[in-house]
């Protein structure tokens, strides 16, 4: 499986003066349902390290469909569409109990080797295995 | 002049454990950067509440091109580059003493009437008056 | 009951570069435990407003006995200690399989009346009945 | 001298649906300030990193006296009161332009051997000399 979904309600703490969640905190819904996709690969912060590389992230794209209002249950979903050359994950946030789309986004990653400090332009075969495509 | 320019020096709670800016924290530089552009105009958050818009990101975008450490003295550009039916501003974050390019990124926000609560397909024109431009 | 109960994940994003949560990211723990002790009683943010009161936070205090990981899995636990004349509400965070505590904290809140602006210095009947002590 | 002091117009990423700041940033504004001060001694995070010891906050209280609004000009202070086995530090926020005091805060730092990991009862020697009591 190349999905992830999580479920979360809207804490006070992300809501602006304009009672809508500020834009900048979708990053880390974003992060949250990643971080959930790449524990199914037993693929996470911790396990890419201990691998050798980091997976910073080199572009983000969110696109705000309609405002996230406090204490509103939402769906996050993430689902992994590149892999081979680096990883491009798309989001979709939805409410929770209509399914309307509310955002949309996505982020690309690549590896870099800790060792050399280099761009690898390659998936590493570490994760190409539990990608289970090497 | 439809510019503004910030110099910061990156906080420590801005860093992740791979000791660089976590890349959802520049939505937050993004941001004061794009204050002091609209402050250039007399419009900041709080002159459009006045004049009975809102002006929410409906997309941003970010490339990060190298990586922002602790303490490392940056300057954050905005440029006002839209402004007839929405507001683009672009980004360019850059290192502060050598002067190389670090981020790219923008954002667009659309004019939303606070009374009707529906989203305006011109530039009001009470903002067109501060950009001189009505 | 007055107590409130919440197991919770720790995000990369809550991490600083000494590989712990960073300080100042408790307080998010502590107030969504919070909300879901105020939820209790039917009384969270949205229904303090409704019934013409805020109820801003005037003392925090938190001790950290041992730092938190990256992914470490923790419960907060809020108790409802006075409600007279303030809201004290004292928190424990623990790690979730062992129940080592590993922070210890209190809020206080008072009662600000919308209409007024003024602090209340007994708590709104509103709140009593919730409470079940009017 | 053994203050800190820092100017800061508060961004609205900092204001919650109440329009002032949420009592969690406040973490922030202590930190901004107390680099600072850290830096006056040449002992900022990075120096301390070098010289084998981290200090992790092992406490922090804050009093919220009045609320603080978007925009507002601030005036943040550290003093550091303790440094025999201990750092604290004392935090005053004031407004600006009247002065008026906002908040009042203290954090305290141990350090923490890293090769050992384990606590320092003594603040150690390489600290010692920078504060120049020994």
């Amino acid at each position: 499986m190349r999905n992830a979904e999580l479920k979360l309600t809207v804490p006070f703490h992300d809501v602006d003066s304009m009672h809508v969640v500020w834009h900048g905190h979708y990053a880390k819904y974003f992060e949250l349902v990643r971080c959930l996709l790449l524990d199914d690969f037993d693929y996470n912060y911790d396990a890419m390290f201990e691998s050798g590389f980091a997976w910073p992230v080199v572009d983000m794209r969110i696109k705000y469909i309609k405002p996230i209002k406090f204490n509103q249950k939402i769906n996050i979903i993430a689902t992994l569409t590149e892999w081979e050359y680096r990883l491009k994950i798309k989001y979709i946030i939805q409410d929770f109990s209509s399914n309307t789309t509310l955002t949309k986004g996505s982020t690309i990653q690549f590896a870099v080797c800790l060792q050399s400090n280099k761009m690898c332009f390659e998936t590493p075969d570490v994760f190409r295995k539990k990608l289970g495509i090497a």
